[in-house]
């Protein structure tokens, strides 16, 4: 028996030495966490529902901003990469020794390291650090003089003078209510905020490991001494706590719940019941090594390569978040929210976290069909359990495509396909913005959007794919009327495919149409009676006057020399009516050369691989490689544009690898990696190896490729390639081959 | 000093005095509790947002009842008079003395009075009396043996073994927790019901007048021993108390809130904060007599005549529900929930309402506003804090234009219009259940709503309604356009009038068409695609096939023959295609005599008033007279169908004091009054007097009439009339007279 045991130890020590590799080390929480790229830089579990972090007055997105801007407390709820209005940031926390607290603090030695955060607050000399599990934030607060603590139940971000800006964040009520010397129970409920989404309540349970000596707590701009109990009356309420004693450290377990707040303290009992920080940082960083270990790379790569590589999964894996058993509108499973928006995660964020955990999307997708069957559509984009800012299509198709194309089990396409279907037959009416397609009626008639409604433009041509979507799993399921119809539809796209426009020696773009088919040179914009204002509208067009709304363009964030480009099902179409192969290359070049392409946009993801199609898997590989080495780095500003909840890091991480997913459809785009090796450890245990043999600076260019010893033309292979392992190998070499110049992708 | 408070307490005993006649003792709260009535019969405040009553089993809609159906417990939200599913039912309480709580008890010696309820259960034995404030339930239970109590904050009405059946409310959480030994708190967490909402939380707060002494709480099916919470995790739960000592009373005081079980427990300190059960009796009858004594009828009238009028008066005042300061999505009050539906109440609640009350009737207005504002929508009806079962048009319309016609101070009239014209503007897409005008896409391009459309019949016309009701507002705020438009629009209905079709010698009937503008004798129904079954579709035609589903009617629960005489602001032009006075005299005599007339039925509340168009109100009240004795009595039956919020009743009441509303427009209709005389006591101070002289039996027809001593040829006077003051005498006779005759009623 004993030596069984010693036996199963050597076993368990080997798997443990195995971990000692210690891939979460080259995660850096704060690459894309200035500039545009507006990461979540706090502890995290992998589509963790808690997610505390220092917020920096109530202004930014993911709640930190850089010093000198002063430390405002650590609320427990945030978004990762996202642009508009901000969302969360609720239940506040704040450490002080003074006799009253400060709004604010200057701070010091910050460090962000995966599951970890910790930082010093100048003003009374206070250590705050920060752990973290799925629903249960944990810090340690290690103070010089008194030990007091702040717990603001009213605070969120985006709280703004004007009541009712849009996207901008409500206070609805809030409560707390000191339950015994060591737990403090409450919550916060806020409406608005990004996806203009009703009322949604954060409850917490705040639990310390050392009873409080006093206790005042405030409703609105009065605090009642000795008060331990403040109930909603729709104002802002909180409390101050001293706790015996000072020159030692305070530990503050903080759960939350969507549900209640004895859930919360529920959820704290379920996860940290203990009081040993460093065995919660242990299990974070255990959770994410057991994802990152699936993707490892090659040992020599540069910790540069390794940390722009390891953050990029990380950054994709934040959102969406799992709140399985927090839903309080229905009790089905799996649950997730904030998804924000699948219009940004679709094209390469959801096909990462497929081939890193396939079960997890599974959960995902089953997350969506779940929503549609309670809420009557699938979302877009969602938070605060409520769907909303939908930004362009009902992309949630393409999702519900890339699922059943890569073969996911677990998930009933049956019902996929009736969500998909209400997206394309049911029209939202007023509620366009919260589910649904906006214009469908105009789309089903006319065959585009017109421009009458806003974004239509990329509306039509988001339609148009989620069609190619649609028709896909009808096929798939046999059936054929529904087939039919969808692959019809899907070419929709060419209705506002403007032949004879010409811009910079391009032939042919997207513009905006009439219900009556009438191209629109000029637009129009405002409502007023006695002014017809127009607005000269061409394929460089991005932001329209001041006075338009930024939702109203026709282009939802992009011009129509990049959405001109995006159409992934039909890339062969695009070059014939682009004038062919040799205008399309012009086409793409002009584009790339005159920086009419914009990396920081989602539409334009696939763009540079585009040259595939035209034979030259050469130049879409130069095109990645220059807009990687221009745009990414392992610095704060190291992420092109609003990182979208993992977007730009998977872009990346696709790249870095050799890979790109054309999402909906089954197959990868190969190109030059980056990496001399990524081994992937798949869920179903096969290892699938993509080797890039002679790979230096000058050997940039793939002189050939095997996939499992066999010679590969084609520059491309399928996701089953992958599933069912193997080995795929890349000759490197200093010029471009003959490789994938006459084996053309896939049509569609 | 003395003398002063002296003469103050003289002033306040000769108004104690006067309110000895005690109007509220009339108030039988039984009358309509069996057959289709579906009052509620439990205690409530005007309004009032809580409502305890017991619930006999799950099924009914008001909860209750009658025997041998057993009492299951004693829920503390219901809503009165509805049809569909049932809504609500949360927080039963059950009082025990077995060892174990029975899931039910035979009762006896039931007695419901205004603000009071008390039954014996046989079982153990125990008496249980209840009584109520606005937010706050107060129980006396007195016990033979030992006195337990069951707490279930998973029970709800409608529960269905089908998941998911439509209308029917679904689990979705609970929670109990015993916070002292005199207090438990918790919720119920439900969503669905009548209205397919979203998920609403009923929260409590109970406390007992002596300590708990043992203490069991359930979740699922497993009971704890000692365990004092069950937190949420989607099961039910509740709670098993045992106090100390027997054969004595317990007194339970149960707090609801919609925000927290700490503003529950806040209700509780605001409202009740002593043990006295016969002071909470007096104070929610004194809250009903204030009100009452705003319509003093002739003190001669019978018993049977007082029990009718001040029930009916009751009746209408039990919802729309006060909410304000309970609202979990927002804080802008005032607040009101429970609309169900403005479809049924338009017509003669909320005009009631605005007599006894404007102020009120100003709250439920702008209640309606702020849904508007926040939600994106005015309700047609609401409950559960969510829009939804719309049953016809967007009635809401109706409100607003009635007040704004009635003079109502106090409301934004042009937010009014603004709200109004969403409803009128903006389709509800896939939400056509919920909010706004469905079909709207259809009505605003052909005039009128296709039979491709559920409704299609009932949605024209009440949208043709609403539009009036719009140009009425409009017009009154100088928006000439906005006028224009909607007067225009409101002669849709004349787009569905069917000239050629003849029944039952009437010409002329709404009747279906589609699209194409063809008029449908037969309509198809259901959706197979190698079967098109159709149904034949005559002016008698009310239910469809069994598997047609309720909704999906040409006309919502009536026939043509009804619908087609519920043009309430075109009657002239309703005669006119009719074929003249003649012709729709007799129509309207078919439509009586063959009794294809349904009193039970909203959109022919009008109807008998329309003799008054063709110069014969004499016939209307004759008409009038013969509906409420057919069909009006004080027994549990003497509702003819649902009383839906009052509309059965405030019709009953209007009727008895000779006055008829026609909502949406300033003027009354007279008819030949059934009560000697009524004295509006109203709230601006001034008072209105009813008197109808010599009436009896025999002079049942109106002679002559005088409004403040001027003769008045018209059978209709305007609310201004009434809110000045004044004097209204109906001269009564034994044979019909020329008044009325040749000065018909306005247009519209």
């Amino acid at each position: 028996m004993f030596s069984f045991r010693a036996a199963l130890v050597l076993v368990c020590l080997s798997f443990s030495v195995k971990a000692q590799e210690r891939l979460y080390q080259y995660v850096d929480p704060m690459i894309g966490s200035e500039g545009l790229g507006r990461v979540f830089i706090g502890p995290s579990c992998p589509f963790g529902m808690i997610k505390p972090s220092p917020d920096c007055t109530s202004g930014p997105n993911s709640g930190w901003l850089p010093s000198p801007v002063p430390v405002t407390g650590f609320g427990q709820v945030h978004v990762s990469g996202t642009g508009g209005g901000p969302k969360y940031g609720n239940i506040l926390i704040m450490p002080y020794s003074s006799p009253a607290p400060d709004k604010s603090s200057l701070r010091e030695h910050e460090t962000a390291t995966l599951g970890y955060y910790s930082v010093d607050l100048k003003k009374d000399g206070i250590k705050a650090e920060i752990t973290t599990a799925e629903k249960v934030s944990f810090y340690r607060f290690t103070y010089q003089q008194q030990k007091s603590l702040q717990i603001d139940a009213g605070f969120f971000l985006g709280e703004q003078p004007v009541p009712d800006a849009r996207e901008a964040q409500q206070f609805v009520g809030s409560e707390i209510e000191v339950v015994s010397d060591t737990e403090v129970r409450g919550y916060s409920r806020i409406r608005g905020g990004w996806n203009n989404g009703p009322a949604y309540t954060v409850y917490f349970d705040a639990v310390f490991d050392q009873p409080v000596a006093s206790v005042n707590t405030w409703k609105g701009k009065e605090v009642y001494a000795g008060k331990r109990v403040q109930f909603d009356s729709g104002e802002k309420t909180g409390a101050l706590l001293t706790f015996k004693g000072g020159g030692d450290s305070l530990k503050v377990k903080v759960g939350i719940s969507f549900i209640s707040s004895l859930k919360a303290k529920e959820n704290i009992a379920a996860e940290i019941p203990g009081w040993s920080f460093e065995k919660v940082v242990d299990e974070v960083r255990a959770k994410w090594e057991h994802l990152f270990e699936r993707v490892v790379i090659d040992s020599s790569s540069t910790i540069d390569q390794k940390k722009l590589f390891y953050t990029a999964l990380y950054h994709t894996m934040l959102m969406p978040v799992d709140r399985t058993g927090e839903n309080p509108l229905w009790n089905d499973r799996p649950y997730y929210d904030d998804f924000y928006a699948i219009w940004d995660t679709y094209r390469s964020s959801n096909p990462l976290i497929t081939l890193i955990s396939p079960a997890r999307e599974v959960e995902i997708v089953n997350a969506l069909l779940n929503i549609y069957k309670r809420d009557g559509f699938m979302p877009d984009a969602r938070s605060g359990n409520a769907n909303g800012r939908t930004q362009g299509g009902s992309n949630a198709e393409v999702l519900i495509a890339d699922a059943f194309v890569k073969g996911l089990k677990g998930i009933d396409y049956s019902v996929g396909l009736e969500a998909m279907l209400q997206d394309a037959n049911v029209p939202p009416g007023g509620n366009e913005e919260k589910e649904g397609r906006g214009g469908l009626t105009d789309y089903n008639k006319l065959g585009y959007v017109s421009y009458s409604f806003a974004r239509s433009g990329n509306r039509t041509l988001d339609y148009a794919y989620d069609d190619y979507c649609i028709a896909t799993v009808a096929k798939g399921l046999n059936k054929t009327a529904v087939y039919d119809r969808f692959i019809k539809q899907s070419g929709n796209w060419k209705n506002l495919w403007r032949d004879d426009y010409t811009d910079h020696g391009a032939k042919g773009f997207i513009m905006p149409k009439d219900a009556a088919g009438k191209w629109l040179d000029t637009i129009p914009y405002g409502t007023a009676k006695n002014q017809h204002p127009t607005f000269v509208y061409g394929p460089l067009s991005r932001e329209f006057p001041w006075y338009v709304c930024h939702w109203c363009a026709f282009f939802y964030e992009a011009t129509s020399w990049e959405y001109s480009l995006s159409i992934p099902h039909e890339v062969p179409a695009l070059i014939e009516k682009s004038g062919g192969p040799d205008a399309f290359r012009r086409r793409l070049d002009t584009l790339f050369t005159r920086r009419f392409y914009n990396v920081a946009n989602e539409p334009s993801f696939l763009t540079p691989c585009l040259y595939h199609w035209i034979g030259r898997p050469d130049l879409s590989s130069e095109r990645i490689r220059e807009i990687i080495s221009g745009n990414y780095n392992t610095s704060h500003f190291g992420l092109p544009g609003n990182d979208d909840s993992g977007a730009m890091s998977s872009w990346l991480a696709f790249h870095m690898m050799g890979l790109y997913p054309n999402a909906g459809q089954s197959y990868y785009l190969l190109n030059a990696p980056l990496l001399k090796s990524v081994t992937l450890h798949q869920e179903n245990g096969k290892d699938f190896i993509i080797i890039a043999k002679d790979l230096s600076a000058q050997n940039r260019f793939v002189k050939s490729v095997t996939l499992n010893g066999r010679k590969l033309d084609q520059a491309w292979i399928e996701h089953a390639d992958i599933v069912k392992g193997g080995e795929l190998i890349f000759e490197m070499d200093v010029k471009p081959s003959a490789w994938g110049t006459t084996v053309l992708p896939p049509k569609n």
